[in-house]
């Protein structure tokens, strides 16, 4: 893959397996990472659902070498590299494009709410002179029902406008097709990227001129969103999406993040998967039962792993 | 003060002074906390209006051990060391509770919202556990318009029947009387001590059993509303309570913290001191002037400080 050839298809936010002293476990990682590129997903580690404001920048820094050194390719590698303080967006951000990363995904400062448009233009501004590199891609990372502080179409064109070619595209996980839309219909021509942040808007993403999706699902789902990626013009498209909104229907019943996890402590044969850090909590055994249930009844299997 | 005294009384989050390429500036935010000790004011660095999240870990530790090399007497220090992350809230506490700190002020981990209060609990109990001192005192910070993850009653109820004494009070900048005078009545008579977020609710939370408050407006103000925690008592105290009010209204007009630093670059004579970091924006200058006029029309000084 070129510099000039820009990241796109599905990525998943990778989940962050932790040790019983809540640690992150890097050979975990690694195992997981190399499974879901091998079912032709891309690695958005450091998402929301990789519990990344959960870990330190250390932990976040240390995780990344990891995959490095083990010879993950960056190309197929988003990290996030959001925070609240400028000086550790900058120094993961500046980390990852060195790496060669494909891009970052960033978040914006997420402490203070009801900020002005000028500051967040500032901080994103402020991260673009200090990594200082023109390998930079950033993709910005829209999600308000988490994050409360989102990405306007405003400060998507005051960034493009400033920082051309940088600026490189967003995931939005707004949940509303209609701010999607809007963000395709203004500046998907012009080379920015869009990427929703589920599978169920991944059909009418590409058919409005999207690039792909970042979904939490892609963790325990990744082929068959893919195919979907690939195949979104053939005649059994709208049905492939019916079922990749059956199982995420399946996986979002209780919290979708230790859903993901409790799905993969089952298909791993690994109970220690299921460790989520606090303020989240793992499942309850009775959603650990409707979950896998739900899933058996659809016919759902992970390739390659065997549920145990 | 003995370790059994716990600290009460009025407590400025210290504002946090920049250069100009945006780095903490330790000897300028020295001198602010000598001067707020001077007018009787408690130092709750690290707080919202500290731009601590604005901040990196390393840099919060950093000043703080600045603070400490100085001479600056922990005892009169609330730092606050509340993270998303477990591992950096751990940290400054061990520091802040190892180096003698009155206590420390934690934010619930504020990324994921909606989280359950078994989870909130996982939180603390983990911080309690690891810092594993008998000396620390928790103040849990509630400030819902800005973290949206709150401090139930259940949670703090859950947290004293687990911990008590060492979670030892709560700062309530909720902004609404309500819920302070729950916590009160629920816990203040146990030993709990609760801070008002704001000097506007000083004389009715003394009124019913609190022990203070912890006010953004005491950076600029601190003396006045140190005097009215003194006297609250007297009979002035009404009109006490109401000059506090006018300040505040004035400083509260345009943006809280850009107005305190903007205050202070005047009765400095220090303009590096309005500077900000994003995403938060400083004042403009017609807001500059309306604030400075405002101030000068209520008499308002800054003891010991001259307005350039």
């Amino acid at each position: 893959m070129t510099r000039t050839q820009r990241i796109r298809g599905v990525l998943a936010p990778v989940v962050t397996p932790f040790n019983k002293d809540l640690a992150p476990d890097p050979q975990r990682f690694l195992t997981h990472c190399r499974w879901l590129l091998g079912q032709g997903s891309g690695l958005a580690v450091f998402g929301t659902n990789s519990e990344a404001n959960s870990l330190s920048l250390d932990e976040r820094l240390a995780l990344l070498e990891f995959l490095l050194d083990a010879g993950i390719d960056p190309a197929r590698m988003m990290p996030g590299t959001g925070s609240c303080a400028l000086i550790d967006a900058v120094q993961l951000t500046d980390r990852a494009t060195k790496a060669g990363c494909a891009g970052v995904l960033m978040l914006p400062p997420f402490y203070y709410k009801g900020v002005s448009e000028e500051g967040l233009f500032r901080f994103f501004s402020e991260t673009v002179e200090r990594v200082g590199d023109a390998r930079l891609r950033i993709y910005l990372y829209h999600i308000p029902p988490v994050a409360m502080v989102g990405i306007t179409p405003g400060l998507v064109e005051r960034l493009l406008v400033r920082y051309p070619g940088v600026i490189a595209g967003m995931k939005d996980s707004s949940g509303d097709w209609t701010n999607t839309r809007t963000m395709l219909d203004n500046f998907a021509a012009s080379g920015f990227d869009v990427f929703v942040g589920s599978e169920s808007f991944l059909l009418a993403n590409m058919q409005h001129g999207g690039a792909g999706c970042i979904s939490a699902t892609a963790n325990v789902n990744p082929a068959a969103i893919d195919r979907l990626f690939r195949c979104w013009q053939e005649g059994d498209a709208g049905e492939q999406q019916q079922r990749l909104d059956a199982v995420r229907g399946v996986v979002e019943r209780a919290a979708l993040l230790p859903s993901l996890k409790a799905v993969l402590a089952r298909y791993r044969n690994d109970p220690a998967w299921a460790t989520v850090r606090p303020p989240l909590v793992e499942l309850a055994a009775a959603q650990v039962q409707d979950l896998i249930q739900g899933l058996d009844a659809l016919g759902f299997e992970m390739p390659g792993l065997t549920a145990g």
